[in-house]
């Protein structure tokens, strides 16, 4: 992620040339030998391994890290009004999500949340499609997002696996996409869910080399670690204005490296989304019959006139940069910024309902 | 329905010879005008219009009508060793459907149901490749099956949207289809699930000349009738040995006319089913990137044999033609057959309890 | 074909009731043994095994044979006044062809040839698009069609190999296809070719039991014998209203079973078709950004309303269902049919000019 | 194609940290005005409008100007020693492109041409595949690269319109990348071709304010000017092994933005590609039914270790990065860089064997 930013950063010049100029001053990490190597990587001046040695000298922090530090050095930026980008979801735990949202409430500086699937040029024209009526009343919402890179019981063990840092797993790390996605294209929360949360692998090698992992010289066993997150989930929803939502991802879809789909119908239309093929969005309009495959590379097409020719795809970076360039423009400005930790707070709150109707067996309100 | 058992019938001394003879003797209906044009296309040689006249002079009965007619003139055909071919699902309500089983068990006869898809080649084929172990342990089912035809609030009311004829909507309808194709395909019965039924227009004209039908004439009103059933309904599910279970159905999905589409996830492998693409199989095999589309139109795929050459591709049609193949060579051999109404019983406990569920908003045992 | 086409008499009357009554009377051939087998499947009264014997009392003859055995009987028959159906391409060389398409032009009764893809729904709907106009001026044709069963060298001899009973291979069989519908969407003829073909595969073996086979008992070897056609061909075209065709056939496309692949780019839309997913067209329309995918089985689509409801698709079978519906109505009323023998005329003029231009290695005025 | 450069090469040292380190000093031009932006927006030191000021003072010429404009300074730099890196077609006569690969073949330097799809990681892959004999003996090559910008008459005439400036239309613009990947892919050459050119629009609009424009103030007539190129080609082609071929392009292809699709049929398998999908390789293996669409995301997949993680697809502009990878590397170390001078002259006498073709109407000798 912070690779994907940072490149993001480095192309603003020539793509957005109106974009806020960027210094990539500090880099923040743990391992001194990697920081060293990625600040050369990456174009950045210097490192720390305390983030509070960096907070009070920058204008902005990107706060990358697991889910667990996302509260502490951002509640801390943003009482110091340094504008704050942080990764999804938006914390660990609700209650440390509200507190977050609460310091970018009571903050001057601006707080973005990395929900980049919504700076995709496909779903920047789905939204406005929907948004003018085109599709009519939308009544269904179905978002799957299919991965398989856990499928293999011996995969290694890592922080996305451990319930205390992550908060949850496929849930957190995938759904909660997909649950912005749809918030954002529907322009209206999901309401009440009823949730279905497995893990299928109940523990995992520690990769070794890891740290804190086994010393396997002299024939030591593989030491195996507890996985205390979800492998896979699945929601059933109910949105503010009435559509029916069904929500699933999976880190055991084989034969899915990263299937974001999300389909509406509406009364008037319907349109499909696949981030594997990202360029294309398939729309269903009103007077069709089927559905038609749009290649979403036309100058007038969201953020495109300043890409490439028609037809010249772009890929998964370029949301990052579209990101970037909304985020500090906001920031400079001191204009509003979407996503904020307002949406990231309502995405964790569907996590967290998500979660406990899991529990419960029951319908929750969010 | 009629129609498509009747041409199938038809076609089964070309194409399996060994099938057994078949007469097509009597019809069975209420509106003498149009019994006597069917009669005709369909190559009967008589009608009745009270089933009780034919079920003494029939060796096989087929119960094709609306839901709440299914129970009496099949269990009283069982009652007489008449042979019993229904309708999809098995009856209108979980009582009756259990009476239909009760009834089918203590009878010489053979009792058969109309999921048809589970005749479809890809389909077959696919059951062969998780019951021969080749997708591994299956982890994921999502089934959907989504049609528009009732999109349109203007679209007439019928049968189908009533509860005390149809028993569900497209739960019942398109649902039972997802159901029984996950079960079979997994060899094994939905245990719980979690329900959600939606109804999006609330009532339906009826159609002009339609039973009961209103007389606009004189610029009369048109009447309009409630719909008491559901529009869509979505559901998740927890299998015997644990797979997770997506499902969701719909009349309102804009663009899509016939999209039952199924998906298996398993350890080892993946399959995709389009009823639309009804000859292609996707397969993503253990040592495969992505999925590969099969055209299952080999002469050692099931039921191609007695069809075309590789390539030449068969229709909807064709399931009931190998359906009732199987159907009929099981009645005369005494043998078993599946779908048997003992399966449509496990789809109706699995309707019932979604049903149930939406109303409690509760994790439902089946 | 024999079989498709007992088939689909079988099926008019219950899917077509005003067509003509057909009575299957006598089945043509020369094993006597297979003969008997299958009058009795395909509902004969009865066989001969010399079409002289049969052509005084038939109605219609249907001449499904080997390409050299098409000329002679239908001319007998159309000096007769009776009806001929033949299989394509109209014959083994454009002498004969002339002599048949003379015949034709002479005799009171129809000459129909079996260019079936015709009568595809979707086909039907593409040739009405372009009459429309909806398309604008065609300025592209592209047509492939790839199956990939000789792509084995041990793939056994047949009549097709031999070019004096077939006249060629991978050409007259598959492009005569592609060029009859290309000629029927666009309603104009080719003008001029440029051809190629290739034999990759210079003999084969002779199959153990096939007329003429080797005795293979006691360790005899295998007898091969010349292939004397192209295994794929390949033919660029000027129409005579200027568009550009791309062609080309083969049987060594691995991957492919019956990929009947045609594109038209018009001025103001396109359209795609491919059989093996023959309920679908694509089509870009003159408003479109890319293509959208129709489901052709909507009631008002061509011949869908004697079928199923929508998205209940149909087979390769179908077509001869159509096909005969046409010819024999046709027949009966004495009113004009096609594509008639004309029509095979006009593909074998430029089956013939493909040829000719890959002897010359010229541009070739058809 | 100057911005893809420039962006390219400011990628470099963030992906591949081993690439040469770059400097922009000059932008070569001729409007002072937009050089002086553009000089800004790519990151350049200064800009000159005479070529021949910067040659001697560069390491490395990008030669990106119109066709006629590559051989000149490209000869001029190399017999300076210096790199250059030259847009395709090499030139816009074959003796132009003779000269230049003449001139690197005299040169120390490296003189590479910009087939920039040969570094699509799924046509690495494919190369692979075919050279590594996994799809056996090529038996087909069939490349068609379709666009529709030109299908509306009233698009402005430009350069690309000339004969004396561009040397043919779709031809080398878009046939040339279809012939490059094709001998790339085979690793053997085409040895002779019948072509086909046509032109659809005669004259074309010069637009208002282009360089020789009309003055349209006063109600003048808009200025028309002829188009000396084609709209499209098409070719059939016999490779030195043997393989056939079939080429088109077109400008006219409505429907179709930048569709550059190549197949590739072998004895033992086959493959397909399309530029709109480039993350994208549909494969038919030895013992595939059908094809597999892989995703050319993993790690060991061609430069994608570089880039994102499995399913984060790239886009158009990564091929650009490739390339300048293995240019500016061979430039360097003095190795051999591909595609060079000589691939781009292998191209241009295939281009002109076409054109020369579709005046005599013959099949030409490459």
């Amino acid at each position: 992620m912070g690779r994907a930013h940072a490149n993001a950063l480095a192309r603003l010049p020539m793509f957005f040339p109106d974009a806020p100029a960027v210094e990539r001053e500090v880099l923040i990490g743990r391992d001194e030998g990697e920081l060293g190597r990625a600040v050369e990587e990456l174009g950045f001046d210097r490192y720390v391994t305390d983030w509070r040695d960096a907070i009070e000298e920058v204008d902005v922090l990107y706060n990358l890290g697991p889910n667990d530090l996302h509260p502490e050095p951002s509640i801390a930026a943003l009482e110091n009004d340094v504008h704050v980008f942080c990764e999804k979801p938006l914390a660990h735990t609700l209650d440390a999500a509200e507190r977050m949202a609460h310091a970018a409430s009571e903050s001057d500086a601006t707080a973005g949340i990395a929900f980049n699937y919504r700076f995709v040029p496909a779903i920047r024209l789905a939204r406005d499609l929907v948004a003018s009526g085109e599709l009519g009343e939308i009544h269904h919402v179905r978002a799957t997002y299919l991965q398989d890179w856990l499928a293999d019981p011996k995969a290694p063990w890592s922080w996305r696996n451990a319930a205390e840092r992550a908060g949850s797993g496929a849930l957190g790390d995938l759904g909660a996409h997909s649950i912005d996605l749809a918030q954002f294209l529907l322009g209206e929360d999901v309401d009440r869910v009823s949730g279905h949360l497995r893990t299928f692998v109940e523990e995992r090698p520690v990769a070794e080399g890891a740290t804190g992992g086994p010393d396997t010289e002299g024939g030591g066993e593989v030491e195996m670690r507890e996985v205390t997150v979800d492998d896979a989930y699945s929601a059933q929803a109910e949105f503010a204005d009435g559509a029916m939502g069904v929500f699933e991802a999976s880190r055991f879809a084989t034969g899915h490296d990263n299937a974001n789909v999300i389909e509406l119908n509406g009364s008037n239309g319907s349109l499909r989304f696949d981030l594997e093929r990202l360029n294309e969005l398939d729309v269903h309009w009103d007077d069709s019959r089927g559905f038609e495959t749009v290649l979403v590379t036309e100058p007038d097409d969201p953020y495109i006139e300043q890409w490439w020719p028609p037809g010249h795809v772009i890929g998964w970076e370029h949301t990052f940069v579209h990101e970037n360039y909304e985020f500090l423009s906001a920031a400079v400005a001191g204009t509003d910024y979407a996503p904020d930790f307002g949406d990231g707070l309502a995405v964790q709150r569907v996590l967290n309902a998500i979660q406990r109707s899991d529990r419960t067996g029951e319908w929750t309100t969010v």
